[in-house]
């Protein structure tokens, strides 16, 4: 067995995040591909409480949510790219913008693209105010730490890659360069980031399933 | 000007877990008391994004979010009491539960108590299974981290003491010795350890303020 092994899904940001960690560090693992829809003993076992990928195991002890596995990895191997900042400010900075961006972002904007009518209107004027708020953090700055890869583009991955797919799946317009040019710029960056390239699921399969889930969502509102 | 001023509220369950790291490592601090109603320009200033309580200034640098503040802490003075354990995986675990019980239990626990009819049902329904979900944890323990009192404990406190007010002001039951004997122990060692209580606002200045919100809810539904 090896020493590191991922339970996780070929298509999750939440997954990519744990292996851009791993990947940033250099670290060797075995990924396990697990399915949603009928998940694993193992997932289940190592993951009780939320009984979700992704779960990391090292040397057969498991840690689950993603940001607590990024904190891991970044304190048990000094080795390759660091995760976090050094300085306790930089690092509180760092983990207050994953923070908002898992608590904020991510459920508004899946909500943007998701609901309909005027709980999407909604969803979608909320959005616009998140993201600037995000955008600001990242003006004058290669990476939202600086110009350093981090913690807080590894959480915004979400955002760079499969939030514009969705959007475009789901025929939503929100995320534009003329509201939003810093992290438009930071968006072309990340996914042209050569290591990042790497990690990321290809456009055309997750297309593929975006469009499946649209079209069965409308289904089900017409049904 | 004080070299560390916290920004909060007497009975903020988030401004008290910042009071407990700060007291931990025996520092000095200014506390300025908020009004939630009528927000000072300075809190605005100082956490724009979520505009809430605490907010820890630290030589004019602000962090807020009360996790975050508490690994600031953490990160910035080694003296006192650690709030975070050492080892990678303990403090992963400590990371893991402390999220577990801001982003579950505590809505959870608070829709038991604020809510009605079938939507209370079903919210005090999920109350008991992430109860008992911590009460396990805690099993054969003084506190979650083991004989220290830690992160989990602090970011725990909700539960041990706002929540069993609030449960008594608004006539709901849902913890007892019978279903939950570990975490009825922990709330026992915790509310009565002479640190802790140094720390937790007035009961009976509490049950006023929940009695009357129990009231105004109350009066709002029948109105």
């Amino acid at each position: 067995m090896a020493e590191l092994q991922l339970f996780g899904t070929w298509g999750s940001p939440f997954s990519k995040r744990v292996e851009m960690g791993l990947k940033l560090k250099g670290l060797e693992y075995e990924f396990i591909e697990e399915d949603i829809k009928n998940k694993s003993p193992l997932l289940q076992k190592y993951n009780p409480v939320h009984q979700k990928v992704p779960v990391l195991l090292h040397k057969g002890k498991p840690i689950a949510e993603s940001l607590v596995i990024l904190e891991y990895i970044d304190d048990t191997w000094d080795v390759g790219s660091p995760i976090l900042p050094k300085s306790p400010y930089d690092r509180a900075m760092a983990r207050f913008w994953a923070k908002f961006i898992d608590e904020k972002c991510i459920p508004t904007l899946r909500k943007a693209c998701w609901s309909v009518g005027s709980e999407q209107e909604k969803a979608k004027e909320e959005a616009a105010i998140l993201l600037k708020l995000l955008d600001s953090q990242v003006e004058g700055k290669k990476f939202f730490g600086g110009d350093t890869f981090g913690l807080v583009d590894i959480a915004a991955s979400f955002i760079a890659y499969w939030f514009g797919i969705l959007a475009e799946c789901g025929e939503v317009q929100i995320l534009n360069k003329d509201k939003f040019p810093n992290l438009c710029e930071w968006i072309d960056v990340f996914t042209n980031n050569s290591f990042v390239k790497e990690i990321l699921p290809p456009k055309d399969i997750l297309t593929e399933k975006f469009k499946a889930l649209f079209q069965a969502a409308k289904q089900a509102r017409t049904a």
